[in-house]
């Protein structure tokens, strides 16, 4: 009171008056959120992409964005089913164009008539339209082969937005009190930025990276006995398959996961939405949800679940769209109306991802019209991934001193460089001059966290099949000469 | 400490586990959050809907639902040009469509150039496309007449998202110390939602419903040293067109609003959502950021200023769409970098509502192939608008017991109920009352805020003309009806 009696006082009185939000008395919390994905390297990229346009000469034509899966800006093309239904719904009278496929003019109709007014400028129910929370409920049902609910779930601006609210419901106490978190490390900064914005307590737990990014029940009970000496932690959250890490984890390891959960009284979060992207051999993704109810009582009526899936991922990378939901299992019905309040603040998801999802959801079937164009557009992109995965593995390990995990999935390679690097070089240097000399924009492992005395970099195996092997290869040699010059 | 190994030991041993996250334990911010605009009667009203259409016999044949400025939803078209454009953005092969404007087809490929990978499917940059918020800026130009900048533009996910994020940043401290924010009584509830969720105090000022609900300087200086006494004051709200009072503020009430946060030492953020939205002789619209440049130093170049607008509102109506921006004024340099790195974390706000935006700030002109119809049906949706509001304002104030101020702007009327009600009967009965008997739902003034002793309503004036005469008239017999029964 004070500290404002004198400001207000001071203003009276007509002296200079200084801002009333500075960088010292701005929110600490979100002082503290960092998030690399969009981080100074990045900055720095688009700045080099201008003096790129301004003709400023450099060693090379273009800026690779290899930081974000954003598959659309690397060329991917769109899939035709979802853009033409969602096109329909945003402009009807387009229903008379004839080149649109009949499936995709009823798919526009019904889901025109699910919204208010029968117009996508109507704000919908805050969890989302109900026609598409059914459409998700049933293709978590084919998915999984057990029951899912409508009323379980919550659209969302995608994942991210999800994970938030969920977030949010579980922060309270302060102190030793406070609510602690598991997060993986190496994870998605998303996590750390929402735990430090929420001023919550991050509780690393470390993937084991000479065993292809494994989660390890024991590393899971060693962080826990750590957390709770600092903090109360009542949440663990899983990324599978991994990002940045690409792993994808086996049914086993699902298994144990939710017996500690059950155990150590943990709420499970599962970040799911990379779950159409499983590239390696033998293996096969196993929803958190699906492995739970598979395990009966007592695991499958008390654990809670939140799980996570998006449309910005997996074949179609509709990223701007920013559509995804969140299914809740076991929460208490009381949190469940808290959790709907909250999200009904912000009115609704955007209503076009909302299509989009259903559209994924829900997509042709054999014997409709767009059914073959579906799968094909579908199956081309995956196979590329695929093939892009097993790339980015074999010409990264043969590169000297870097060595990198199997993309068994997810759209990411984290390949390390050695443990005691003989450049010491930290991570943002490394990825700072990558850029300067190469115009190739990789994030820093320790924008994920890693190891102490580990160092990685995260990239996309996005870019087009023979852009991504030249743009290794790039990299490659790069990293052969900045041994050399920095050993 | 001692609870959660409690906790796990009961895990352990087997005994029934309870849940994680109960009502006791949860985020109690979060359970502070009210949001009547989506609260007990809407969700009545929803239920209602479905007894309807199971047969259930009810007085009424449709639920109204006046609660919410959601133009589509009822009945409102949408703006052609807007959506011809946006639809070409998602299904570019349309082009081919000989139906379609050359306009549009132009504007749909800029803007499809302005995306990563020429696809509304990439992430935009997380302030917004570069293209837009350049017509953004020049938008604000025409309006204001002084100059605005690309870099003080950042786009949202609608204006609650902007909104949110200013707050974030603005609120720190605790106790006496903690962040208090002045915000008109009657508000739109965002504004105590996110001041609850951010555990920030919110400073109540009230406007003036005997003249018309006109904000006084004298009533903030009262509110202003009431906050002193138990919270940090930064910032001051104000809501202009009103919602949901519906006051147009005159331009020299906002010169003294702004003459007062120079000298008090706040942060200015106001919600000029409802901007398009003016029917009142003698009204106009004034912009905080005009006026604020116009008053010259040291106003214009030291009070700090955040200005919001959505496509939500004014003639277009596009909520579903959840696409806006927000304009910020003398903010010091490292929180504008504070603040790009809090939008980061979100990546990006949906690209189809940042083309929308796009096609509302910078419109047909004049001989352009879409400029007809686009004015034709932006003024038929204004000029609809006037008329509901004066017939609002007509028959309301024809029914004994009510008042109801001008709408001079906005969507709503917000009128009273006598101040010493015969009935006693608090607000919620009131109006789910009408809603069981009438089918009309209006959200209780108790959602907004208002004096100890008076009791309001909002209601849209949205439904078309003829559906709102009805629905006036109903409201008008069900009050006397209601009166002659409690009294």
């Amino acid at each position: 009171m004070a500290a404002a009696a004198a400001a207000a006082a001071a203003g009276s009185a007509g002296a200079r008056r200084g801002p009333v939000l500075t960088p010292e008395c701005m929110n600490p919390a979100i002082r503290r959120v960092e998030y690399a994905v969009r981080g100074p390297i990045v900055i720095r990229a688009t700045e080099i992409e201008q003096e790129l346009r301004k003709g400023v000469p450099k060693p090379f034509t273009e800026v690779i964005k290899a930081n974000i899966g954003d598959a659309h800006a690397m060329g991917q093309q769109p899939i035709t089913f979802l853009r033409q239904v969602t096109a329909l719904c945003l402009c009807p009278e387009l229903m008379k164009d004839e080149s649109l496929p009949s499936d995709v003019k009823e798919r526009a109709q019904r889901l025109l008539e699910a919204c208010g007014g029968h117009s996508a400028g109507a704000y919908s129910a805050s969890p989302g339209l109900q026609m598409v929370r059914e459409s998700v409920a049933r293709y978590i049902e084919r998915r999984d082969g057990v029951p899912a609910n409508a009323d379980d779930i919550f659209l969302s601006t995608g994942a991210s937005d999800g994970i938030v609210n969920m977030l949010k419901l579980l922060v309270c106490g302060s102190g030793a009190s406070r609510t602690g978190v598991l997060i993986p490390i190496p994870q998605y900064p998303l996590y750390s930025a929402a735990l430090a914005e929420l001023e919550a307590a991050q509780v690393n737990y470390y993937l084991a990276e000479e065993r292809c990014w494994a989660l390890d029940v024991a590393e899971l009970r060693r962080a826990l006995a750590e957390g709770r000496r600092r903090c109360n932690p009542r949440a663990l959250c899983i990324i599978n398959p991994g990002n940045p890490t690409g792993q994808v984890q086996s049914r086993e390891c699902i298994e144990q996961v939710i017996k500690f959960a059950y155990e150590e009284k943990l709420f499970l979060l599962a970040d799911e939405v990379y779950q159409d992207n499983i590239y390696a051999e033998g293996s096969a993704f196993h929803s958190f949800k699906k492995v739970l109810m598979e395990l009966g009582p007592p695991y499958a009526d008390s654990v809670e679940l939140a799980s996570f899936h998006s449309i910005s991922k997996g074949f179609m990378g509709e990223c701007g769209l920013r559509g995804g939901y969140m299914e809740v299992v076991n929460l208490h019905p009381e949190v469940k109306a808290e959790l709907s309040k909250l999200v009904s603040v912000r009115l609704c998801p955007p209503v076009p991802g909302q299509m989009i999802l259903d559209t994924i959801m829900d997509p042709p079937k054999p014997g409709e019209p767009s059914y073959e164009r579906f799968q094909a557009e579908k199956e081309a992109v995956l196979s590329a991934l695929a093939e892009k995965a097993r790339m980015t593995e074999e010409i990264f390990n043969r590169t000297p001193g870097i060595h990198c995990n199997p993309v068994q999935g997810a759209m990411y390679s984290f390949p390390a460089r050695p443990g005691r690097c003989q450049t010491g070089a930290p991570d943002m240097f490394f990825c700072m001059r990558l850029l300067e000399e190469t115009g190739i924009c990789v994030v820093p492992g320790s924008g994920f966290g890693q190891k102490e005395g580990t160092y990685h970099f995260r990239m996309t195996i996005l870019p087009p099949t023979e852009k991504l092997k030249i743009l290794l290869e790039k990299l490659s040699s790069f990293y052969t000469k900045f041994v050399q010059e920095f050993s």
